[in-house]
């Protein structure tokens, strides 16, 4: 028996295709492989399943540990478990990490099936349909006919919402938590600047910087950097590190200087992401958000997509969320009600904004606690 | 005559002082220059002269041409010249490009008198203090005792304010737009990243990138990329681009690519500025703006310093402008007017963001133009 809620020791699988896969850009993935955690028991009519959906950097383990000395659990650990929102004692959880990734799945730094070369800055640009897809292949690998549940925040929610609108008889019940329709100038802008700093980076080596045993950290680190400040809220920055003076501060100009601690704060977040992630994956994840339209494949309308959809739907988003604000959910829901669609929407107020949906907030985490224990199985 | 408007042909002078001038900092500039324009004609009483004070990225050259083939006029000459809001028909108008910049003033790509080798990183930290004294001394050498008005956006509304309350007899009037009395975490958060852009470019050179021969433009560039997404708002940045798809777009990954409008134009932009601005100047000027602090020298305290203010004061700001909201202004009325301060308070509605106070608003000009006028000469 694990401690209540916490699901314990986890082992990620490889699950292997060996039927190519044909992605929207028409290039074609000769064979591939994802990287998939699962946690509680698949049930016998195969009912129970929920999958989860990670955004821009997350990967497959969204729970429990590897090893009992992690330091921290999956990133999601706050919302699936035992007795959590996606409670591990009633659902099987499917996570994987998505096509294009860094974690393991096939995407730049896996190795190309022809040459044994990596594929480096060549795999190409996968979009939220193909990750579908391919989440598609991985459920009859499970011989999961249909989801009890897609959940996801964020870039997740999107795949959710995709999963929702076009494979509408494979999802009962839907969650979109901190998503938008498509994304705003202003959400390209962002991700533009990200992807321009890690091109700017002497080691970037027009993505082959494996190939010279090198690695664009300072670029990686600086897209952190731009990301992670729109994660959070003015407000939440405010509290949190207001005009507070770090330490090492010595009034100098030269580069290690940390005046402020908001400086030094986004220095080691870029730091430590730039030691974990990978470059080339991040061009192609802030890609396939860039590109993400829901409305695709149904005419440039919104409310038809949605139309499409059969499942019961969750929406939430967060007052300070300035990357994807409560009114771009709103978007979703007011199409979703168009269409008499079966939704439930909260706007949570907290000053944590984008990332809240990671965290605990109190009545975000009931809600979904309450919604998800409607989903049957 | 000039055409109604229309400041004609201006040249810019080189004010030198040879007093030395001890910095906020301690460190000492033996000598500076000042390099100024000026406007219209001083009266006899030297009772009619205004300074403008200039943001982040601006300098002298805030009206009328240098050469009637430029392209572009000055920065602000929408609001200076016969009939504007800073009319020339009445006005003395001197602006100067501050200590430290990049376009004549003495700063890091000058000459350091001692050793005739350029400041470059050396140049010491100036902060909007040193701007402001030195205005004072660029006063002195006019014979200006009090200015008419002081004026500004932006980091040039805090030298407004600054002159407001440390030198209360010499203003008479104050303009203040879309400024604030201090900067956010998240404000300073942006700052740290164009920075850290430019720090992590290859040709920077610890700052001696011109004794390299080099110049760090993609730093530079990217730098400015994030400064001006944070002056545009949302919405404005919606109307303007949408996600309309550049033309060269190609579905490639190539760094050339250009899949989004408001990609390319970032690009532009900052590639633009990468040719007119040096890399050392962007860097004491985000830390001059991160470290002004209105409440600075009055105990912390905002009210005591709008309360040491004498001058009638006008604070406008813009209601889509997310780097200085109306908030941040409104800190600055409410302080005022505890002080029973004479203060005209405008939220100009605009989609035009922080950038606004550059532009010809229709409500904002007309405003602008009807206080400018109660001006007493």
């Amino acid at each position: 028996m694990t401690p209540s809620g916490d699901i314990g020791i986890v082992t990620p699988v490889q699950v292997h295709f060996d039927e190519p896969l044909e992605l929207q850009s028409g290039k074609i993935l000769p064979e591939f492989d994802l990287t998939t955690e699962t946690y509680g028991v698949l049930n016998a009519d195969r009912s129970n399943a929920v999958l989860v959906c990670h955004a821009l950097s997350g990967n497959h383990h969204a729970a429990g540990r590897h090893d009992p000395t992690d330091r921290k659990p999956g990133w999601w650990d706050l919302h699936i478990g035992p007795g959590k929102a996606i409670d591990t004692n009633r659902f099987f959880v499917v996570s994987s990490n998505n096509l294009g990734g860094c974690d393991g799945s096939t995407g730049p730094n896996t190795a190309q099936p022809e040459t044994g070369q990596l594929w480096g800055p060549d795999f190409p640009q996968v979009t939220v349909q193909d990750w579908v897809r391919a989440q598609a292949l991985l459920a009859d690998h499970f011989g999961i006919a249909t989801w009890a549940a897609v959940v996801g925040g964020s870039l997740g929610g999107m795949q959710a919402l995709h999963w929702a609108a076009h494979y509408p008889d494979r999802v009962r019940n839907c969650v979109a938590l901190a998503a938008a329709p498509k994304l705003t100038a202003q959400n390209i802008a962002f991700n533009e600047i990200a992807r321009q700093a890690i091109l700017a980076d002497p080691n970037w080596f027009s993505g082959h910087y494996q190939r010279e045993a090198s690695t664009p950290t300072r670029g990686l680190s600086l897209a952190r950097m731009v990301g992670h400040l729109t994660y959070m809220s003015a407000d939440g920055m405010s509290d949190r590190f207001g005009r507070d003076i770090s330490e090492s501060s010595d009034g100098s100009q030269s580069e290690d200087e940390m005046v402020f601690q908001v400086e030094s704060y986004l220095r080691y977040q870029g730091k430590q992401f730039s030691t974990r992630f990978d470059a080339n994956t991040y061009l192609l994840m802030t890609r396939a958000l860039d590109r993400f339209d829901i409305s695709e494949g149904f005419g440039g309308s919104l409310e038809a997509a949605m139309a499409a959809t059969k499942a019961r739907m969750l929406v939430v988003s967060f007052s300070s969320d300035w990357r994807f604000s409560p009114a771009r959910s709103r978007e979703l829901v007011d199409a979703l009600l168009a269409s008499e669609r079966p939704v439930t929407y909260a706007e949570i107020q907290t000053d944590a904004g984008h990332d809240a949906f990671l965290l605990d907030e109190a009545h975000y985490a009931e809600l979904f606690r309450a919604w998800m224990a409607q989903v049957t199985v």
